[in-house]
């Protein structure tokens, strides 16, 4: 699972520079940013697909992260431009993995995954409404590519 | 307003360790990290006298910030053992003050503010239920003194 | 000092989505994340006007905070498009204070401002740079006019 | 390497509350914020062994994060009661893996663990100081039993 094939071309990138309360004691991000990073990184690319995050919570489902994974190769600093790129990596019925590669101007920083399963508004976990597991299968052949 | 009358006797004492993530590329602690701690001091003020924020969330009441402020005198740094000294400065029956003073074991680093409203689970203010609004009101007399 | 003169022309804007992260239990966005925001908002500022923060430190100054003020209007959601409006409110030798005006795309959420002192790298107050000086100084009738 | 080993007996709790500002708009403490309490744990344990990290820094050492992984299995609320469980899972000379369980009062919340690598002043992977080393090496049996 930690070897992610990272798909050339089907994936969404957001680009943004870094805060300075990003920043730790170290003069360079604090590790756990890199997850606040993931999570708009998948938030683009439910935009960019049609369905933003926030309508899908208005539908009563939820996405909570039932595990994450990072591997930090370098560190990015204060005022970089930043850009992860996300992909879908796999979707079941109940859950599914975003991949991520996350890059400043000079190298690649980071790379990891995060797994979620559906939840409904009274917590249990549920199936992914069919259109939405249909965008997410299809989500490198057809919107991105 | 902002120079506080700050209760030499009647407050609640909050001791913890600066987190590395609350550090910034300056080395020190970033001045976002002092609302958390506010927070964090008027948290176990509200325990302390028998009416935890949880428990008032629980019975439909809320307290969001309308006003913060803050002023830095000196910078706390990472692993410091930090004290929060906070007060309840004026309480009305729809909105109240709590002060705060920030310690280091060295010196004095923040002093500030925040002020709140009550509203409910709707979001319009209301008032204070009658006990609270007294615990609040005694506070300094009677519970912590 | 808290009734700010918000200049109408000259002004930077920083626009930008809320992030998951920064909601919190109350379903809003929690009142600390919106000090992140501001330092946004003078960090665009800065780089329009050709004196990034990133450079100012790579020539030894430093800007830390020593007063936040922050009056909470209305609240941002998760997935809001926000919008910060800063402006160079005050120019001293030793000392400047920034204004900000937070939207979304319906009101006018928040309203503050920092005021910072200009360090050197041994934590000593000293003079902003000439250049500097004068870029703050005439930042709202020449720069962003 | 996700299976951990947890040592039943050797190694170093923390405790603490759930901050409002951890919290996110589900209504529970957002994944990112467990990683600012592994980094506590790991704190605490430095500290009992009599190597606490800010000397360490001190002495001209770093612990930069290289792999976070972790695994969520339950929700903290806000006001919760935390406690971390973190123990040396490997020691190498120049890396070493802390391993995390977090609880609240009812039940297994998470399970992680981190890697570091030491670097100096230069950024250059460097080995742990012997003393160190042992001192990692040793903990399970030594200090912690």
């Amino acid at each position: 699972m930690k070897k992610l094939n990272i798909p050339q071309t089907h994936n969404s990138l957001t680009k943004f520079r870094v805060r300075y309360v990003e920043t730790d004691a170290m003069g360079i991000v604090h590790h756990s940013a890199y997850l606040a990073w993931f999570e708009m990184g998948r938030a683009d690319l439910g935009r960019k697909i049609g369905f933003p995050y926030s309508d899908i919570e208005k539908h009563g489902f939820y996405y909570p992260v039932t595990e994450v994974f990072c591997s930090y190769k370098n560190s990015a600093c204060y005022d970089d431009e930043v850009i992860v790129k996300t992909w879908i990596h796999t979707v079941r019925s109940r859950s599914f993995i975003f991949g991520y590669e996350i890059y400043n101007l000079e190298r690649l920083l980071v790379t990891g995954y995060t797994k979620h399963i559906v939840i409904n508004r009274n917590g249990k976990v549920t199936r992914l409404p069919e259109n939405l597991f249909l965008a997410y299968k299809n989500f490198d052949t057809d919107l991105l590519g």
